[in-house]
């Protein structure tokens, strides 16, 4: 087998560790612990289903692979919970040193592409990143309201906080933004989100 | 909340639980089970990765979106073992009710767009189809081997049997066709698989 092919299965094989990194989300049905592979293709299947609600025009494909990958560093780096603030603090480095190690694996224009791509979905500057990142927090909201709010209940996350997430939805889409509003004001009404 | 977007977050909720659907295959490192959702989102990088092995150009959006949504239909029906001959029988009306109702959940145009994908890939008949079925050979083939072909052991399969389903693989791709039926013969030689 030539050397590009064996880097790119090579690659293929060492992103299945992605399937074992858990996410604090719970599946629906008060289900187990989500983890990063499921996460993805659940948002890269949303992006493609409510690309009309993004604020700017975008290429989908695009969304979707960014969708697809940009947890691919936290089978290193691991999942940093959105409001674990010791483990934020450090999650850049973590992350840029598994990006490096994990994305060299591929053929170099390929480590090149995949990691522009990382970066770009990281920097929120691009229409893609921005709807994509929208998704990125729109999907476990959507799972953890069908459990009754029980992620945020579980880790006793308040209303700032999760508007101080949240609203970067906005940024990449003013509907599902509307949507995470409306979920968020009802669980507060319901006092499963302290205010 | 409109109509449109409630549909699309009902299915975009329903089909979460495509990720308690369980294959046959193993995670690498001789892990769990892999279910339809980690399948397809690793079907869909790797096809992105992969797709200058593609026998004919593809639309690799196309083929990404068919990856992501090509087991949806398992959320009703269940995963079918490739070789499961009496399972095997029954797929098609299993999987066509199934198609009924999940896709059903969607606004009326996105229910035709999925269900013409999901159709189209079922058929073997455009480049995107072929490629995106390539994948889903190969992907499983790859975890397998990882394990040592314990997934071949388990169910006692032989090479024949194994060869009459990833002899498809050559239609979508002849270069990743080479590496299957180089891994197949690898294991027949180790004894894994019988000849």
């Amino acid at each position: 087998m030539d050397e590009r092919l064996k880097r790119q299965l090579d690659f293929a094989l060492e992103i299945d560790k992605e399937k074992n990194i858990l996410r604090q989300t719970h599946l629906s049905g008060h289900g187990r612990n989500e983890n990063d592979a499921e996460h993805a293709w659940h948002m890269a299947v949303m992006a493609y289903l409510l690309r009309e609600y993004a604020n700017e025009e975008v290429d989908i494909a695009k969304v979707m692979l960014m969708c697809l990958i940009h947890d691919i560093v936290e089978i290193d780096a691991g999942d940093t919970y959105a409001y674990d603030e010791e483990n934020l603090k450090t999650q850049k480095a973590r992350e840029d040193a598994a990006k490096e190690r994990i994305f060299s694996i591929l053929p170099d224009d390929q480590k090149e592409e995949l990691t522009a791509l990382f970066d770009e979905f990281e920097a929120y500057e691009s229409p893609e990143a921005r709807f994509a990142h929208s998704l990125d927090n729109l999907q476990p909201l959507m799972l953890n309201n069908s459990n009754g709010g029980s992620d945020w209940v579980e880790h006793g996350v308040t209303a700032s906080t999760i508007y101080g997430r949240q609203r970067k939805t906005k940024l990449g889409s003013v509907k599902l933004y509307e949507v995470t509003d409306q979920i968020i004001r009802d669980h507060i009404l319901r006092g499963t989100i302290p205010e």
